[in-house]
Order: C-alpha cells, then sequence, then structure tokens
C-alpha cells in the first residue's frame, strides 16, 4: 500500500459517514468580519469536542488580499495538537500548495472547475493548464516526501453560473483525468446552489460507481436555493460518505448577495442520524459552539433550524436508536 | 360518479402536482400578529396570479379565541371569486364542521391524531370517538346535499411528541377506518417536525399504495427541524401529488417555541420544479408577495433561501426546461 493509501484510510474510514466543517474557510470567503485567531482555536477545539474530527482551516493565499486567512498556520495546528482531527487547506496554485505542503496539513485541496468558461473566468487558465498544475503538485508532494494527501475540488460540478448546465460526463472526465495525475481524493462542488435532489443523485450515483470504495469522494453543497438538506439526503442514497456543512451556515454565494450559504452543520447531522447514519457527533454541545461565530461576527446571520427548536426529546432521531445504515 | 367524486377529481387532478398555501391558517395558528381581511385578500389574490390554486382559509372555530380566523367566512368568499381557485377549511368538531358546510367553502377538514395519547391531550376524546364524529360530519354533508369535500388529516402521523414512534401500521388503520366512514381525502402531518426523509419515503410509499390514484392524499410537514425540503422531497419520490407549504414558511411548533414552520412554499416550488414537476406556479411573483405578510406581521420572521438567492438566470431549472416528469 502507497504511504498517501495508508493516510486517506485513516483520515476517510470507507465504513462511516464523515461530515467536514468547512465554515473556517468556505464560510470565512465572503464575511467582512471573521473570529480571531482565539476564536478560531476555541471554534475548532469545542466542535472536536462535541465530535467533529474534519475541519477545513483556510486558504494559503496573499495574507494582504484575504486577511482571514492570515493565521492558516497557526489553524493547522491548533487542529494537528487534537488527537485523530484531520486539518484541509485550500491553495489556489502551485505557490500556494507549495507553502501548504510546508505545515502540518493533512490535507491540501486543489480546485478545478467542471465548466471552461468558469475556469477561465476564475482561475485564468484553461482547465488543460489547471490539470497541468494538479499534477505538478503532486510531483511536488512525491519529491519532498510529504505526508499530506492532495485532494481536488471540481467547482460548478452541477451547474455553472456562466454557461448553465454541466454535463456529469465532463465531470467524470476531469474526475478521472486529476486520479491519473495521482490526486488522493476528489470532491464535487454545488458551487453556486443551483442543483436539486434528483441532479445530485444522478451525478453521485455516477461518482460513486466511478470511485474506488477506498476513495470516498467529498460532496460540497450550498443552501442558497434552500436545497442544501435535501440535496446531502440524495448524495447519502446515491452512496456518498463525505459531505462538507458549516456551522450555522456560514457563507454566501459571490453570485448571490445576502443569499444563505453552507448546508447547515447542525440540520446535517439531524439528517444523517435520522437517516441511520451514526456521526459520533453530540447535536446539542455542536449548537452551543454557535456562540462562538456569533460573537466573534455579530453581523453574519447564522442559519439552521435545529438549533432554534432543539432535539426531540421523546422521538428516536439518533441511528443508534433509529436502525444504523 | 358520485358528486364527491367528481369535485375531487375537479379540484385535486391526479395528474399534476399540488401545492397548497396554507400560512393563512396553519401559518397564524401561533402569530401573535395576524393580517387584516383586506391583508389577507391582497394575499390570496396575488398568490392565486403568481399561480397559486390552493388555499387554506382559516378554522371554524369561537372568534372570541381564535381572533385569527374571526373573518374566515369572508376569505371562504375571496377564494370562491377567483376562477379555478379551491378552499379549505379546518373544523375541530361537528359544530365547527356545520358551520363551515353552511359557507361556499370547497373543503373542510378534520383532524385526528395517529397517537391515541395526543388525541386525548389534543382533542379531549379518544380516536374512536373522533372517528364516530367524522361518520357523523360525512352524514351532515350528505344529508345536506352541499358540494363541499369532506378531508382528515392525520397529525402526529410521522411520530408524536407525547409517545415518541408512531407505527405506521396505525395511521394505514385511521386512513382505511376514515375511507370506510365516507371521507373524500386523507393527510399525513409531521405535526412537530421530527421526522426524516427515510421514514417519509416510508409511511408516503405505504399510502401511495393504499389510496387510489384518483384520490391522491396530501402531505403536510414542518421545516421544524430543517428537514422540510428533505422531506417533501421523498414525499414527491414516493408518488404524493398534494403537498402543503406556506409562504415564507409562516407558521411554527406548540412543543418547540421559536421554532421554524411550515416547509418554505417558494423554497418547495424551487425542488418541484427543478425535480421535473411543473406547479404552474411564477416564482418571482411568488416571491414578491412575502411583501404582504412582512408588512402585516413585522415580528414575525420570515424564512426561505430561494426568496433571498434569486432564481437562476442561466441555469435550466423550470421543469418544462429540466424535464418534466
Amino acid at each position: 500500500m502507497k504511504h498517501s493509501e495508508t493516510l486517506l484510510a485513516q483520515a476517510y474510514p470507507a465504513d462511516r459517514l464523515i461530515l467536514r466543517e468547512v465554515g473556517l474557510r468556505d464560510g470565512l470567503q465572503l464575511t467582512r468580519q471573521f473570529p480571531s485567531t482565539v476564536a478560531k482555536r476555541d471554534w475548532i477545539t469545542r466542535e472536536y469536542a462535541a465530535g467533529v474530527r474534519h475541519f477545513e482551516v483556510g486558504s494559503f493565499l496573499p495574507p494582504r488580499r484575504f486577511p482571514q486567512f492570515a493565521d492558516v498556520r497557526e489553524i493547522v495546528s491548533t487542529v494537528a495538537a487534537l488527537e485523530g482531527a484531520h486539518s484541509i487547506a485550500l491553495a489556489l496554485n502551485e505557490r500556494g500548495a507549495s507553502d501548504a505542503l510546508q505545515t502540518e496539513v493533512n490535507e491540501v485541496t486543489l480546485v478545478i472547475s467542471a465548466s471552461e468558461a468558469h475556469n477561465l473566468a476564475n482561475a485564468r487558465r484553461p482547465q488543460a493548464q489547471s490539470l497541468t498544475e494538479i499534477a505538478n503538485v503532486v510531483r511536488l508532494r512525491d519529491e519532498a516526501g510529504a505526508s499530506t494527501l492532495l485532494s481536488v475540488g471540481i467547482s460548478m460540478a452541477f451547474g455553472c453560473s456562466l454557461s448553465g448546465a454541466v454535463d456529469p460526463g465532463e465531470v467524470e472526465r476531469i474526475a478521472t483525468a486529476c486520479l491519473e495525475a495521482g490526486v488522493d481524493k476528489l470532491g464535487v462542488a454545488d458551487t453556486v446552489g443551483y442543483v436539486g435532489p434528483r441532479q445530485v443523485g444522478e451525478l453521485c450515483r455516477r461518482m460513486s460507481a466511478l470511485m474506488p470504495p477506498e476513495r470516498p469522494y467529498a460532496v460540497h453543497l450550498h443552501d442558497t436555493r434552500g436545497m442544501g438538506i435535501a440535496n446531502a439526503h440524495a448524495a447519502l442514497a446515491a452512496g456518498a460518505r463525505v459531505l462538507d456543512a458549516s456551522l450555522g451556515g456560514l457563507g454566501g454565494c459571490p453570485f448571490a448577495p445576502g443569499a444563505t450559504g453552507n448546508v447547515v452543520m447542525e440540520d446535517l447531522v439531524y439528517l444523517a442520524e435520522i437517516s441511520g447514519f451514526a456521526t459520533g457527533i453530540d447535536l446539542e454541545a455542536l449548537c452551543a459552539v454557535r456562540a462562538i461565530p456569533r460573537q466573534a461576527m455579530p453581523d453574519e446571520p447564522l442559519y439552521g433550524a435545529l438549533a432554534q427548536a432543539g432535539v426531540p426529546q421523546k422521538f428516536a432521531w439518533r441511528a443508534e436508536e433509529a436502525g444504523r445504515h
């Protein structure tokens, strides 16, 4: 077994559902306020205590333009100090990936768009060039002998704000090219929150068929149009076992100002448990962590219904009681 | 064909999806503020113009205790004046049903709880007595020769705040008893918003098998724990063709103060269309109607993501484009 395959199996055991907290990266991408390093640490530590193990910690980007991620190295260290926790950082180019590989971060995510128009507009390069850079980062990692997983997030995988519909065959083509380039892990993202459960189910069934079970793919959904939890359920039903979400649904959409953000982690945990997937997450403790972003970013709305209503007291909703999947 | 069967086929054509606006009844059940009669009329008229045809208009209850429904007769008349529109009113006993039958209301809904404990606590009578009363109302309607559909909503059908889990077999038993009593139409309600899509799918598959296609059953879901749209999708996938929702998700839960309410109509329309079910509803026009409850009840929160984000401009989400189901 290759070193990276061992790391992958440890970080993403194929037999369980993994919910990743992306609020500290995607959730802060568009906010005007952001938590201090101390508040971020507190957030991670308390969410870890509630049972969450996978944290997107930030982006390796120029701190002058992205001050919310200036402390990404310290946040990587915060996660590294928690036993069994897994940190993920975003890098948008070889430079960022090279910086990330010099830290203790467990996983570096690169991005390619499923839409050539969007890749050109957003990353200012054609998809082919993005694929070359992805291969370069794999080589960089292997030459350095770094114990870092490399993943690629395929953005606009369910529809594009510029070119509309995206052919699932195109997503498969990019996914296959990434695997051939040596990438450890893939993800598909509904970046703009266009899509419904039917389309999520269709693409996820294709991804489940394409990817070997020991390489679970991540599904990154937004709740921009209220479909977040329904789409997450469709992904689960189609075999997805790694889902992204953020506490309080933090995050937004660059193409829809004021829109809701990522799938709400608290509601997603409820969905998972009541669908028979044990998450190992204490939902009441998780809801209590909302106090941290609320205090650190009082102007940012926090979403989520479960935190308002509380968990049912006389109804078996936990997977252990409701029947493990 | 019996007269009521003809009425049923006209009001609920079996070959299309019907989304019913329940904001003017269930949505006002717990609010401290409520719209004036003029505002209610404006609400209905504009939502009708946007394409909605089915409106729950209020309850026949003592106006001193329920002032929000004191104008229920005028609201019935408002709907009666709109061609092809269908009004539904709630009655909690024979007295209320008798009052309702003297109006132009198109449908009277009676309620029975799937849980004996809840029926005793809420309606203060055993289920058997509720069934007797339901049969009495059918006789009352038939003797009066009234052109009014009679329906029964089975509350707590997916779980009970008092007794926890509810056996789907018990829901089937009550449904069968109601049909035998001569009821035209049935509904199942997740009154407390406990349930997830797996359980909704299970019960709806049983209801779809139990009910003949010309008797579509209604599914009434709450978004109390964020599962509303996911549950609605599960109901659609299991064959349900009548779903309740409210503009802005108005409504609450008596057992969870501050909790979110009914499924958000705007988000549900988006779900339906992107799932391939043409609704005939103009989503932008529907979102604009939110101004009415916002003005009439400024202290009541309005929910819903779609209204914040808007509909995608370059992405085929309408059923006509996305592929009619």
